[in-house]
């Protein structure tokens, strides 16, 4: 007896397990294709959620603290916030603007354009014990890679979205937003969609990719050991870059 | 043959359908289960996410913009900004503070405390055409009075979430947040846990509530006529309020 297809779930998530510790120059596709392998995942029509950790980490994207030497600036934000100058030096290379700091806290608009916490540079689950991973150069760029190598392995159609986890003005806590993609359009734009009582929807663009990276950060908490997520039920159509979601300057209210 | 238990989703989302216009007054909680049961989906071990809208049309948080008397301040704004002066009207009345006016946007924090455009009034899917649906008074107390009614006909366990689609500082696109929960702790704080290198994880207090709401917001969409979702394979413990996410003014860089 079948079960009826309306109790079927419309979205799945399935965690990719088993992915070792990343270090550079790790073939990060091909790890993910043996963990989706090894537990009956086809990497069909879906979307594959990344964290940035992992991909920076096969990229080389990572520093030791003892290589890195302090300037001024970073000396003086050290002193004042009682941080470690070596950490408050390498933000400082990944920020293009400071966009707020206090509280200890140091907000950074980086050279991609994302408004976030010591410009997304993590000390955290760096293995190494003075280490700190940088965002990659282009995550745009890094989605493109890792979505190319899975296709040329026989898996797809499927997108690749490269998520980090951030905080929020306001609200407390840290959602994983979408900070490069591949294969898919990261904002579903309704503007001229009629709503249910026949009015035209004006300003309903939804970030379809931040809303996939929020499903798949229920998954990949720092203390799970899951760098990646597969989710069904998603239609994975166009390929747009992340930059359509940052907002223009001139319209922000935020600067 | 059974499916290898390794192939099931580790989460899974069910639209809630068919669930008709909502009007003031109607028992938005028989809607729900009706809907749930027709589908074969059991309300147990899960979370119920119900979108603002229904929840406040069904407690009657709906006004006519031909009963609305515009005052001096919102005949200011609506003249500058080029709108309505009833739907100015209304927006302060649900208006604490205004965080920042510009480009004919108007961000509020609201009575709540939630920050978000227009004070989270909404003329979209209002059903009438001059209407205007209000944020609940008390999205956790509805949150907490669907569950208990959910519960009382059989369901649960289970976490009820009420969500709106709230916009972002610089970036692009609406994503759905927690506006109100029950039955489930909003924040999931990892402080003091290690990560996977031993060392300790120092902020990483998670947004659970939140990626819950982006999640559903997947099927949630305008025009996709599916005011809920159940959503499978996270942990409901705990029962707190939203309000944990609202950042404490004191430590708050972008007020």
């Amino acid at each position: 007896l079948e079960r009826p297809e309306v109790t079927e779930p419309a979205i799945r998530l399935y965690p990719l397990r088993g992915i070792p510790e990343i270090v550079p120059g790790d073939d990060l596709a091909a790890h993910l294709l043996e963990s989706a392998q090894r537990d009956e995942i086809a990497l069909s029509n879906g979307a594959l959620l990344v964290c940035q950790k992992v991909v920076s980490k096969a990229e080389g994207r990572v520093l030791r603290l003892a290589d890195i030497e302090p300037g001024p600036e970073a000396m003086r934000i050290a002193a004042e916030d009682d941080k470690d100058p070596r950490q408050v030096e390498v933000v400082l290379r990944e920020t293009a603007r400071i966009v707020r700091r206090g509280h200890r806290v140091l907000i950074s608009q980086t050279h991609h354009g994302f408004v976030c916490a010591n410009a997304g540079v993590d000390l955290s689950n760096a293995h190494e014990e003075d280490g700190a991973v940088l965002l990659p150069v282009d995550p745009d760029a890094s989605a493109a890679r890792l979505r190319r190598a899975l296709i040329d392995a026989g898996a797809g159609p499927l997108a690749v979205i490269v998520t980090d986890t951030f905080g929020r003005p306001w609200r407390e806590g840290l959602v994983d937003v979408a900070i490069g993609s591949a294969g898919i359009e990261p904002i579903s734009d309704l503007a001229g969609v009629p709503d249910l009582a026949g009015r035209e929807l004006v300003v309903t663009a939804t970030a379809t990719a931040d809303q996939l990276a929020a499903a798949a950060g229920l998954l990949m908490r720092k203390d799970s050991g899951i760098p990646a997520v597969w989710i069904e039920g998603v239609s994975v159509d166009g390929d747009g870059s992340i930059r359509e979601t940052l907002r223009d300057p001139e319209t922000d209210l935020f600067r």
